[in-house]
């Protein structure tokens, strides 16, 4: 059973400011916590319902694990209809972003992305085609939302994302910035080579007039139709589909 | 100002079985509202607050014009911020599909898709490329759901969607029925020709048996990384774009 203080605590971590305060995060759903359990995030406890077999996790036995009721586990889920383990996780501090590490792969870089469910379907697709880490604005929304955890289905379990001043960022790298934009060059056409940052803007207004600046590829995904925009996680699609393609073929 | 009663209807059109038996649907914003002026569908209705000026949406005479208090908006929109106008649309009756529009193009077709924001994007997704058909299974969820319609950002507009016995329909085409598969074809070596249906499945479960069975052509998205799948709308998107990369180039 849980104190009502660790309830409210718990609860709170739905909140980014409370979630940095006490440096933790909520996982929700058996399947993305063993994503979880098998990376170098560190679990400190499982909370699940009584008929939860937490054997399925295969854990190691340094984590808690600490059986709590149905009535709980609804107060402490951000789902509407919660599943029956939620793990409490170390938000990790990854040592600062070194340019060497984005040597040689791409690295995707949002600007300013504001729904969970596109970011967490972000992270999803980098996963999908081997993209290791994803560069964010300040602005951008918060990776440890519960919503973009959901949506990453487990994938923010090997995908690293980074917080920064992205400007200074772009303009220190020294590596291709392509940007998706309406008048660049042709994606299909687009040789990519084998480096660079692929540059995506938010929802409603795109890449930020300063950032665009920085943009050393401008390249446009050609329309048959007649739809105004793609959806930004559709778009991050196509471009790490169309980089991946001649590896993968 | 609206009566208790017309508020009720128009609150009930966010059903499905209401929105049948009106033969009504809901379309919200002012975007979204023109290019359904701009389109087959007949608009009845359009509901807007004083300070939403009509004029933008350049609507033919024919159209009733209603002015709402914000109160009066609130109750019968279905968003948490609720747009300024709001139209009353009649659901169409298109003619039974036949084989012959099929001929020499793409269509999708979806078995059992059922988030309402995957729908809304893979519509999205078919006007940006130009694919002008939708063919959903009875199960699919219905493409004039508020969230549906929301998320396709007034592409709903130009794409037709269908319901139909799926199975029927794929085992009576001739032509090449493609589906996504884990064990396919790859899909970046994989000559689409100039025909075909693009064959989805549903978020958790994919294509039912029954109609994988009716593929005559698997074709896979190989992954370079560790996701365990994509996202319905991404793959669909990463299926148009291949099919669409030679005459876009």
């Amino acid at each position: 059973m849980l104190s009502k203080s660790q309830i409210n605590l718990l609860k709170s971590l739905q909140h980014k400011k409370f979630r940095r305060d006490a440096g933790l995060f909520l996982v929700e759903g058996h399947k993305s916590i063993i994503e979880f359990a098998d990376s170098p995030y560190q679990i400190e406890t499982v909370y699940h319902i009584p008929r939860f077999d937490s054997k399925v996790l295969k854990l190691s036995q340094k984590i808690n694990l600490c059986e709590i009721s149905v009535t709980d586990l609804e107060k402490i889920s951000s789902l509407k209809t919660p599943q029956d383990v939620v793990a409490q996780i170390k938000i990790p501090a990854w040592p600062a972003l070194g340019h060497l590490e984005l040597k040689g792969k791409f690295s995707l870089a949002l600007d300013g992305v504001q729904d969970p469910g596109n970011m967490g379907t972000i992270i999803r697709i980098a996963d999908w085609f081997g993209v290791e880490r994803i560069i964010c604005s300040e602005d951008t929304v918060d990776v440890y939302n519960p919503k973009v955890v959901q949506a990453s289905m487990g994938s923010l379990a090997r995908v690293k994302v980074y917080y920064t001043e992205l400007g200074a960022l772009l303009s220190s790298v020294k590596m291709p910035v392509f940007g998706a934009l309406l008048s660049g060059n042709n994606i299909y056409n687009t040789d990519f080579g084998h480096e660079g940052l692929i540059l995506m803007g938010n929802e409603g207004n795109g890449i930020r007039p300063e950032t665009e600046k920085l943009i050393t590829r401008a390249v446009t995904i050609p329309r048959a139709g007649k739809a105004e925009s793609l959806n930004v996680a559709i778009a991050t699609a196509l471009f790490c589909s169309e980089i991946s393609r001649k590896a993968l073929k």
